[in-house]
């Protein structure tokens, strides 16, 4: 049974906590980052991502010029200026990163979600002309990656390891299809196709054709986007075939010229392509790749009924969630290659924890509901998107984390090299800007994980406010959800469609609630499989059913054997987890010991101009003293102080200037 | 007054824990290491350190053969084979480090001071023949660094912060010096007093000559020696020259071309040349180039009465004492740059504190000593002796520590890039194998650390047992000294020598020590300075005073500021620290915590053939539970049940094979 996001189109958010992350991402986020593809941004690094779009554009017009054999005359060129001299870059090569114009390619996903949830000519008139840039860009053949167009067509697909053109395929096609299904346009869906096909044309089992697999993953969940917009059953071959071959002995990178060998220990465990996905039971490497790799390979084995496949998914969940996940939900316990490192090793002030990372790890567990309705798969993502994700941003939109850590002493990041990869703030963008445009598709599509649909079913994985329409045998059924989440549990839930629509809800009870309280009108019946509550019956216009998941504060544990959590607690209040920060309790925080029998009071905190809640804990604070032996002294019992401390949500931290912070709190 | 070391000549090992440790050098070290530097270690890196003396010779010979003028033909050839052709070295190149003359130093240091413990013919006939390949290499001009001297002598001191060659003529020059001690044999030591002219001739404050100084030091301290065995006040003053023209502005170094920059932050913090050193307060950069300097430092400072720079060795000595020094003498909070890190950054699971730093932490201690008689100094340089030294070699003196940890958990060394530096057993040998030379020449000079003498007092720092002669007035004073160091207190020191010698007696009253009990004879006067006991009177032959410092098992505390040891305890007896190893404990030391207030006890057990003491504290230990919840859980009071740790010397550690160890434990 078919368990896809709704469309947004059938979403209308309500005044509330993600319609406020929707149209800061809306006002704030998508225009910095247009000015910021376009290197306007004063002080920014350039992005050049345009810039090679342009690039590469007008290499494809003077061969049209020369009159090289374009099959069609596709492009039309509007609102595209001749490049002034840059006296700086004498002449017109290819700047940034590889995987520079996968830029773009967030930015008009991130458009396209936000045009669906709210209209804007203007903006829709920018992304086509953004798109007329992005498509005369492309060569004749139907590739379309600018580094290799500006620097030589005679080189592609020679490094896939690093060389990240599928990925930026991947992306382009995310984008072309989010926009399509925005607007209805399809030039950049087209584009994407011809790419599609051409690499069709070039990778597969067929004898003669490449047996290459990207070196970073996304190639595969895009394939399957593009197989399920289009019907086109080849492009979900290709994405099995991608799938199938990763990892396959001998390894086929071997026979790639490497600029530089990158994979020092296990080979390409990095890559996840050091054995076949299906024999993997280890979630290793790098992060972002191996949630987008697992993601496709959920996608696959949905449409395609892969058990074994879909087993190899599940043991990668569990190694992720029950080895590696932060509490969090950030992922990636190194820094070194942005990686997983082994199981419960989560150090707190070197964490990695891309925010990307954890943006993957939410569409991968969207995959895993996908195939699976079962509430441990939407206990993660909300984890994640509450706190890691959500901690990615500034509370003014304007700044960012790539890195995601649970203690910060900024005097360490500032003098440590080993912690420079962790920033005491957000800055304002970075070199490799992934995180800043994932971020933006994430929260702008953010209706299509709180709410997927079967064909009778409508399911609510986290609770968001809104009106969703769901169509169930030409019928209309509508929903109306009030929520408090994710600041109290109360969450209402009322019909608003045609009477006696065939409509099942399904309501997730979270994992963090217990003595949950539900009012259903006798009408309608409930029964529960997997976390999940199940509500039919003949819904009348104005039913309403209420729930409350008591959000109360309460103390965690990790795992004996995360060493670095030993003897301490974090907080966590529904699904959002609670820190320590310099602001309310002064510095010194690992001075602190908190009391977790003792009772935990609330308050409120203004941060940024917004309110927050807090969580007051019982604790009390070492006196300091500096004996007179130095460094080292005999051992006396401690003399400590009562004390309290204030906790504000984790994702809300370093909106107050540099300062300490803690997740884990000493006991 | 004048307060130096003490001639090993005039001092007699008696059996113990010291002469054990020197035989162990003697016995296994030395001819091991001249194997390693011949490279007929099957297996191990070859050090090419002979070889390229040899290849260095074989030019100067060709260049002799060909009429270029030698000053006078100072050079024998005794034992000199022609190079073998190496298929895989079809040239004669330099190989191996810049610095890779100075394996070569190393061993002829600790030779020469082994000679003179344990005179050996066979051994000196090695020696000698070394030396002659090493001086057949000497340049016309002086200059003897291989790597130029093969790679083009127009090139030397054009990259004086990374090339080493200063920090080379240091390690060859105090090598000499122990030589020609230990031998009266002056070849080597007129070598380096021809290398030490030519860099008189070229550096200097006077007008055209050149105002660099040494990316490594050493060369500083190594001066000092020649000016006292020559008595030439030149070298002296090249000591002082280099010491003040370092981290004068405009820099020496921005001049030079350097191949790749490797100095982000603060510019050459890292060689500790930010800054005139008269104006360091903070230890900073790589450790062992740090305590070099600051032994030169406080070696001018002595000699030439520089209070302003002997105010900046105190203050240095107070910012690594007080800041930056692990619990057992190690110093290097990070491996990145093998450097000291921020002030009470001290991790115990990454740490650096490399056995070389805490080599040259010692050689400090004793120059600081050398100008201000204090049990401060010599208490810092007990810790380091008796721990990280020692920990840095195997008990079987065939494998060393290059990084001395404070934590291991041998899959995180494994599996964490971050903690590859720090291994989980001793290694055969290292590419850049400056520690296990290091460690030779220490431990075979020990007595010279144990005993410094003034005109007339005999200063015991280290308690170390035998028999030490002094010269006083022409007479001769003799003390039998008996020591139950380190694994106890009882010292006696009995007067062998002429009667009525006026010589006094200094005894260091270890700064760990309380309630110590000591006997004097009743015609003897004591007083008490700075921790030392000072005895004098009419010496009888027979006079006996015994000293008892108590050693019993104490629970350390480090400062609050020492984020990374908050709530945790140390165990230490005497000068040595105590560790927990998972071949006692059993594997998960970290589920402990140990009660600092109850009784211990003491034992002891067999490693590795020999026995050492152990330290047996009450601890209780976590109830291991594996909630179904997965990786957090909520809090409940945890369930401890009694438990007891045994603990062993830190410095035997890792000689059962790799485990789990832990130094700072929880409470």
């Amino acid at each position: 049974m078919d368990n896809t996001p709704i469309s947004l189109r059938n979403f209308k958010a309500t005044d509330g906590f993600w319609k406020n992350q929707m149209e800061l991402v809306r006002k704030e986020v998508i225009p910095y980052e247009w000015d910021m593809l376009n290197d306007r941004v004063e002080g920014a690094t350039p992005s050049f991502c345009m810039r090679n779009f342009r690039i590469a554009g007008k290499l494809m017009a003077e061969k049209r010029e020369k009159g090289s054999a374009f099959e069609e005359p596709l492009y039309t060129f509007r609102g595209f200026e001749a490049l002034p001299e840059d006296p700086e870059h004498p002449e017109d090569k290819f700047y940034g990163f590889v995987f520079q114009d996968s830029d773009f390619s967030k930015w008009i996903e991130a458009v396209a979600y936000s045009l669906m949830n709210h209209p804007d000519d203007e903006l829709e008139r920018t992304a086509d002309e953004a798109i007329d840039i992005v498509c005369a860009a492309q060569h004749e053949s139907g590739y379309l990656d600018t580094y290799y167009i500006i620097n030589g067509m005679d080189k592609i697909f020679t490094n896939l390891r690093d060389y990240h053109e599928l990925y930026c395929f991947g992306h382009l096609t995310e984008g072309a299809v989010a926009y399509y299904q925005a607007t209805g346009k399809r030039k950049l869906l087209d584009a994407c196709i011809r790419f599609a096909d051409y690499i069709d044309s070039c990778f597969g089992s067929d004898e003669g054709k490449c047996k290459g697999y990207p070196g970073h993953e996304i190639a595969e969940m895009a394939l399957v986007r593009l197989y399920e917009v289009t019907g086109e059953k080849r492009y979900l071959d290709l994405a099995r075939f991608f799938v199938d071959e990763r990892g396959k002995q001998p390894y086929y990178w071997d026979n790639e010229e490497h600029p530089e060998e990158k994979t020092p220990g296990e080979r390409y465990q990095y890559n996840q392509a050091h054995r076949p996905v299906r024999d993997q039971d280890e979630a290793v490497g790098h992060a972002v790749r191996a949630v987008y790799l697992y993601s496709g390979m959920a996608d696959v084995a949905r449409l395609t009924g892969d058990e074994e496949l879909w087993n190899a998914c599940c043991r990668l969940w569990d190694s992720t969630v029950r080895e590696k996940l932060y509490i969090t939900g950030g992922i990636g316990g190194t820094h070194i290659g942005e990686a997983f490192s082994f199981p419960f090793d989560l150090p707190n002030d070197t964490a990695y924890a891309e925010t990307c990372a954890s943006i993957g790890l939410i569409f991968w567990a969207r995959r895993m509901l996908e195939k699976e309705v079962h509430a441990k798969y939407a206990d993660v993502m909300e984890l994640a998107l509450y706190n890691t994700v959500l901690s990615g941003m500034n509370l003014d939109g304007k700044s960012f984390f790539y890195v995601n850590p649970l203690e910060v002493l900024p005097e360490a990041c500032h003098k440590d090299e080993r912690k420079f990869h962790v920033k005491p703030v957000r800055q304002k963008w970075f070199g490799c800007a992934c995180c800043p445009p994932n971020i933006a598709r994430m929260i702008s599509s953010v209706p299509a994980y709180a709410y997927t649909e079967s064909e009778d079913t409508l399911f609510m994985h986290l609770h968001m406010a809104g009106t969703v329409t769901k169509q169930v045998n030409g019928s209309e059924a509508v929903f109306a959800v009030e929520s408090g989440f994710p600041w109290n549990g109360k969450v209402t839930v009322t019909y608003e469609g045609e009477a006696g629509v065939p409509v099942k809800l399904a309501v997730r009870i979270p994992g963090w609630c217990s003595g949950r309280k539900i009012q259903v009108p006798e009408h309608l019946s409930g029964s529960e499989a997997n976390g999940y509550l199940y509500l039919e019956g003949t819904w009348q216009k104005g039913d309403t059913v209420s729930f409350e998941f008591p959000m109360i504060p309460r103390f965690f544990q990790a795992d004996d054997r995360v060493r670095e959590n030993i003897g301490k607690v974090a907080v966590a209040k529904g699904p959002v987890v609670y820190c320590a920060e310099e602001a309310d309790n002064g510095a010194n925080l690992h001075l602190h010991r908190v009391l977790p029998g003792e009772p935990v009071s609330e308050g409120t905190v203004t941060i940024a101009g917004q309110t927050f809640p807090t969580i007051v804990v019982k604790a009390e604070k070492k006196v300091q003293k500096t004996p007179a032996e130095g460094l080292y002294h005999e051992y006396q019992p401690e003399e400590y102080e009562a004390a309290e401390l204030t906790l504000i949500p984790y994702y809300a931290w370093a909106n107050r200037g540099e300062n300490e912070m803690m997740v884990w709190l000493r006991k």
